[in-house]
């Protein structure tokens, strides 16, 4: 009997599926990020493991089976860095087969799992991923939070806070997400977002949750609001146009 | 004898500089980052330690002086976290007096002893500071790498590093500043700038550098340079603007 444990790792949460051969689902497990690039290969393999040991104890696994591991990971784009983690990951995990790709390329697959296809993701971070008919593959912006990250939440939570301090600091006009960002992490200040934040004790997953705030405050017709869910839907649109630039698309009908 | 300490410091290096009661200065000395916001309390508080016992050192003092230690430092504009660092210098620290507050309180004063004033500083990051006739103060900006810091050599360095990546995946046009950046970083292609920007082995202060790389390709008439140069000139104009607003000065020639 063969097992399969496929694992999905983003910015924010991974979750890990382990079925058998037949295709029939034995155990399901979420965990946390899994983003190489911004936690690390050590943290990231952990959360693997730790993601691994809990599905096959959940399917009553005992350690001897045929078991092929697959994981989608964030920031696991480069082939050198996709070897690091298949070499660290062989020494924790007892499995006869494992590989490693990007999340975005598992999201591919999932849905064009034959033929040309292009998906957009904007969850915590944004990236483009896309393949032809000859399976070449192309990529736009999925460069991480320091970079752009453009159209994600983690970008519309920074742009939301950056508006909050420009509207406090006379710089921009007056808007409700001050109010909104400080009732969300119960600020007597929009200023006191400093510290927590470059501490880390307001993580990226935090600002990529106040996407919701923001879209609250534009459908209340916030004007600081809705003009970044506005750049936020130009900077996504113009990712699938770089991507199909890339993959001479520009005057094909997808 | 009164012994005097300044310190300066900044994102990318701190400068100290001790003087006796006559002004006559002892000696100086150049140390590393010291932005609490970004390194932390304690190795702000280490940098200053090392700073002091070498300027001690260099002026033959012996350790009993009556020694005034002022530090002006990047991201000690908040009274709690002025209050903190005081604590931890005094502990560390043989001083008859520690005052401790920000860089650009310190940079203000020494421009304007008096009177009404503004500064805009735009160095590995930026802000605007002011005061008027009345000693009340005002600021704009300063929130850091994470929230902006407009218009300073951090913001230039990091939006050519973006143009570079766009303009490698279709987003954006030609830019000469992907071979510069290359270049700078001895990189075979602008996709490997990632793993050691996130890794920290090209620090803050290293992409801060870049902008003399984009201050030169945009002589050199590049577009997407020239773009980033006009981006940061329009918000540091933003910053003056805001603190104007501030203190109802708008109407004033200053």
């Amino acid at each position: 009997m063969k097992y399969f444990i496929g694992i999905d790792g983003g910015g924010t949460k991974t979750d890990g599926i382990l079925m058998q051969e037949n295709g029939q689902v034995l155990a399901r497990l979420a965990g946390g990020a899994a983003n190489m690039q911004v936690v690390g290969i050590e943290r990231v393999c952990d959360e693997i493991k730790r993601l691994v040991d809990g599905l096959t104890a959940r399917a009553g696994l005992t350690g001897g089976e045929n078991i092929h591991l697959f994981a989608g990971l964030a920031g696991a784009g480069r082939p050198e860095d996709r070897q690091a983690l298949i070499a660290r990951l062989a020494e924790i995990i007892a499995a006869t087969k494992i590989s490693v790709n990007s999340d975005a390329i598992a999201a591919l697959y999932g849905a064009f799992p034959s033929g040309a296809g292009m998906i957009l993701i904007a969850g915590t971070g944004s990236i483009c991923y896309g393949k032809d008919r000859r399976d070449r593959h192309y990529r736009a912006g999925g460069w991480g939070y320091l970079l752009g990250d453009e159209g994600s939440g983690y970008f519309i939570g920074q742009q939301a806070i950056v508006a909050a301090l420009k509207s406090a600091d006379g710089r921009g006009e007056t808007t409700v997400l001050k109010q909104s960002i400080e009732a969300a992490f119960s600020l007597d200040s929009i200023e006191k977002i400093i510290s927590p934040l470059y501490s880390g004790q307001i993580s990226r997953a935090d600002v990529a949750a106040l996407a919701l705030v923001v879209f609250e405050a534009a459908r209340n017709g916030d004007h600081a609001a809705l003009h970044i869910i506005e750049k936020a839907g130009l900077d996504l649109g113009e990712l699938i146009v770089g991507l199909a630039r890339q993959a001479g698309l520009e005057q094909q009908r997808v």
